[in-house]
C-alpha cells in the first residue's frame, strides 16, 4: 500500500471529488488490517467535517424483483435535478451465489458516468448474514461525507433488514402490488414499520389503489398487535405509489424523504449517535462473541461505556480495536 | 436444580416418556451453565440410542400466515393415524415482541393431549436472528431421540431460514397462492431451494393449480441462476398443494415426506454429521467470534477437527468447551 494521508484524503472526500471517493471505498472494500487501520484513521478524519450532519441517508429494502435499482436510479435523476448531488451504495447479496437476475438489475441503474454530482457503487456482502454493518457502515459514512442524499440498497424482508436501520437516517420499504408476504411480515410484527412505504411497479391505477389500501390495512394490524417503529406516535408513515419506469410519484417520493428528515432534525445526531453505538458493539460482538461481552462486562455496561466514549470522540472502528486489546489483556491478567 | 442421572434421564426419553421429555427440553431452554453441561450430558447419552437414525427430522418454514402451525397440526394428526409418534416444536420469533397474531397460529395447533405419541413444544428465540441453532438445535436432537417424526417450524424467508437446513434432514418450504416475494427469493437465488414445496389453503382448484404452476417455473428460473439446495440433481422437488383446514394433500405430503427420508437413507449420517459440525462451529464462533477462530487457527482447520473429534465420539457442545477452554489457555500463553 502507498503511503496513507488521511486527513487530505478526507478533505477530497468531503469535496466530492468521485476518484478520492472511489479510493475510499476501495480501502472500505479491502479486508486486510492494514486496510482496517486507515479506514478507522479516515473515518476519524470525515467525523470533523464542517458539514455537520452530512448527506441524507436514505436505506431502500424489500424483496427482490420489486424494481429498487430502478427507483433509486429514477430517485436520483430527480434529486440530481433539484441540483443535490447522490450516492448510492447497492448491497447485492445475490451477487455472491449466482451473479443472476439482481446483477441484471444492477445494470438496469443506467446513470451518466460524467455527471460530478452522482456516484454508485455496488458492495458484494460475500455471503455474510446481517453482513450490512461493516463495509457498508463505512462505505455510506464516505458518502455521506460527501454527497446530498445517500441511498443504501439492500435486499431483505424480516429480520434481515434489521442492519439498515443502523446505518439509514430513513428506511424505506418497497413492495410491489401483490406483496402479499411482505404485508404478513409487518402484521405479525416480525418486521419493523418503516419510515416510508413505496408501492412500486404502480402502472396500472386499479392496483396501485388496492396495493395502498391493503399496506394501509396492514399498517393498522402492525400497530395494533405492538410492531416497534422507531418512531415515537408523531410521525404516520407515508404510503407511495411509484411507476419507476414511467416515473410516476418519484417527486412526491422526494418530497417525503424531506418531511421525514425535517422531522427528524432535532433528534437526528442523537438517532446517529445511537445507530453508531449499535454499531461498535456490532463489531465487537462479531470478533470476540458472547465471552468478550460478558468478560467486559455485559452489554448493558458496554453500552453505556460505547456512549460515553463516542462522544468524547472516539470513532466505532478504534473504540472496538481499544475494547479487543482490552478484552485480551484482561484474560491474560486471571491467569 | 437437583442431582441429575443423565443416563437415566436419556433412556426415559428414549422410551418416549412424555414427563421426561418435557423435562428435557425444560432443561434446553434454560440458559444457565449447570443446565448447558446437563444438556451436554443428556444429549452425549442420546446419541448412543439403539435406533440408529433416530425420527425423521422434518423443517418446516415460510412466510408468517401461510397456515404452517395447522398445516403441522394435519401432518402430526395423519401421522398418527399411520401409528407413528410424532413431535412438534414450533420456533416462534414473534412471540417476543407482540405475543399477536402468530400465537393466535399456535392457539389453533389443536392436539391430543392425552395422546401419548404427541408431543408439542414452542421455544421463543427470545429475539436471536439465527437463534434456531441453540435451543431449537437441542430441543430436535431430544425428540428425535423419542419419536418416529419431528417436525420444526420456523417463520422465514430468505436468510433467515438458512439454520433449519442443519437441523432437519427435509426441508418443506410452505406458501400460499400469491406468495410472490417467497418466488422472486427463490428465483434470485437468495434462497435455497427446499426438498419439498407445500401451496397450503389451496382451497380453490384454479388457484392451487396456478400457483403450482408459478412455483415450477420458479424453480426452474432458480436451477438456471444456479441457486444453490442440498440435493445433487437426483432428487426433484415435489411441489404438494395442501389444505390443511379441508384436510387434502396431507397424504400426499407424508408419501413425499417418506420419499425423501427413503432418498436420504444412504447418505442421511454423513448429512447430520455435517450439521453437527456446522454446529459446533456456530457454538464456537458465537461465543469466541472471529477472533476465536483465527486463533485456532481458521475455519477450514476448525472443520476439519471438528469432523474428525465428532467422529471420535466428542458431541458439538462438549466440542465448543473444549475448544473454549483451549482458545483461552492460548491467548494466555502468548503473554
Amino acid at each position: 500500500m502507498p503511503p496513507s494521508d488521511p486527513v487530505n484524503d478526507a478533505n477530497r472526500v468531503m469535496a466530492a471529488d468521485k476518484a478520492a471517493v472511489s479510493r475510499a471505498l476501495n480501502l472500505v472494500e479491502d479486508k486486510r488490517s492494514e486496510a482496517h487501520d486507515r479506514v478507522t484513521e479516515l473515518l476519524a478524519s470525515l467525523k470533523d467535517a464542517p458539514k455537520a450532519l452530512g448527506g441524507h441517508r436514505v436505506g431502500l429494502t424489500g424483496p427482490p424483483g420489486v424494481g429498487k435499482s430502478t427507483l433509486a436510479s429514477a430517485v436520483a435523476r430527480a434529486a440530481r435535478a433539484r441540483a443535490r448531488t447522490v450516492g448510492v451504495v447497492a448491497v447485492d447479496p445475490s451477487s455472491v451465489q449466482s451473479g443472476g437476475s439482481l446483477l441484471g438489475d444492477r445494470v438496469r441503474m443506467s446513470f451518466d458516468p460524467s455527471d460530478e454530482g452522482l456516484f454508485v457503487r455496488s458492495l458484494a456482502t460475500a455471503g455474510e448474514v446481517g453482513g450490512l454493518a461493516y463495509a457498508a457502515n463505512s462505505a455510506v459514512r464516505v458518502l455521506a461525507a460527501a454527497y446530498d442524499m445517500v441511498m443504501i440498497e439492500t435486499t431483505g424482508v424480516g429480520q434481515s433488514e434489521i442492519d439498515i436501520v443502523h446505518v439509514a437516517d430513513t428506511v424505506v420499504l418497497v413492495i410491489q402490488p401483490g406483496s402479499g408476504d411482505v404485508l404478513q411480515f409487518l402484521k405479525a410484527g416480525i418486521m419493523e414499520i418503516p419510515d416510508i412505504l413505496v408501492v412500486n411497479k404502480a402502472d396500472h391505477d386499479e392496483l396501485a389503489r388496492r396495493a395502498v389500501a391493503d399496506l394501509r390495512g396492514a399498517l393498522r394490524t402492525a400497530h395494533a398487535v405492538g410492531a416497534s417503529g422507531r418512531e415515537d406516535g408523531d410521525w404516520e408513515t407515508p404510503i407511495i405509489a411509484t411507476s419507476a419506469t414511467k416515473d410516476t410519484g418519484i417527486e412526491e417520493l422526494i418530497d417525503a424523504l424531506d418531511a421525514h428528515r425535517e422531522h427528524l432534525e432535532p433528534t437526528l445526531a442523537a438517532r446517529r449517535r445511537q445507530g453508531e453505538v449499535q454499531w461498535a458493539l456490532d463489531l465487537f460482538t462479531r470478533k470476540h462473541g458472547e465471552h468478550g461481552v460478558a468478560t467486559l462486562h455485559g452489554l448493558a455496561e458496554l453500552t453505556a461505556r460505547a456512549e460515553r466514549e463516542l462522544d468524547e470522540g472516539e470513532t466505532p472502528l478504534s473504540l472496538c480495536e481499544r475494547l479487543s486489546r482490552e478484552y485480551v489483556a484482561t484474560l491474560r491478567q486471571t491467569s
